[in-house]
């Protein structure tokens, strides 16, 4: 059962963490990072990931972590709010491919509801370009 | 903007709270309450919400609350997987009316996935039947 299968260090974000892959960061410290999902959802779609642990999933992060990494997530979602002006917020997390988890290394994702506009699906469709990102990235950036 | 209204202490999760509505309970402490979605967007959608704070949203929820609550929310998703056995499991979380939020009382939903069986629409269709969705319960509170 994919819940409970063994973390694989190759994942996409493990190699972001370790600078092997590109990101549009918003945030970073030693306990999360935040950047861009370059498959947005909608505008403004935001990923927040917990560094140094090897956790899969929501079930899997150590309860003494949680809080730590839980505060980086509300954080994030502060700053899209403040930085982009969302008629809502969703604040979504897969655990499980059948669940629509598409990378195991657990995940929030901060994704703005815009009125009027229906949310993409999840990790399909066309990826965003960094230069169309980019402007959205430094408006949350600023906020942080 | 609705993500920044007051809470309204009359909205039905604090009835719930207050004993006021009935609920199908699976946990309860000084920190948070979960029980049974009267609209089950699958088998086992359970809700955790926190106790003693007057939070609309999860930004509204102070920082120094934010772990235990999510403690409890990770508590109640890993009883949910023990309990029922899903495919995969969804943590999500609404932020507005926009964002499909209904009640204004921050609540985290917990939604197993089940292989071949696509989610219900959020807070919609029938009413579940306390007797329907008490064997769930059941198997949750013994799982927590």
């Amino acid at each position: 059962m994919t819940l409970h299968a063994a973390y694989d260090p190759d994942n996409i974000f493990a190699k972001i963490l370790r600078g092997d892959m590109p990101s549009l960061k918003v945030f970073e410290d030693d306990v999360a990072l935040a950047f861009m999902d370059v498959f947005p959802q909608s505008e403004g779609h935001t990923l927040v990931i917990p560094k140094g642990i090897q956790a899969r999933n929501f079930l899997d992060i150590p309860p003494d972590y949680l809080g730590s990494y839980m505060l980086r997530v509300q954080r994030i979602a502060k700053a899209v709010e403040w930085g982009l002006k969302p008629d809502g917020l969703r604040v979504m997390q897969f655990n499980g491919a059948s669940a629509g988890q598409t990378v195991f290394h657990l995940h929030f994702h901060v994704i703005p509801a815009w009125d009027g506009k229906e949310l993409g699906r999840h990790g399909t469709g066309t990826m965003a370009k960094p230069e169309e990102l980019e402007p959205i990235a430094a408006k949350i950036r600023a906020a942080v």
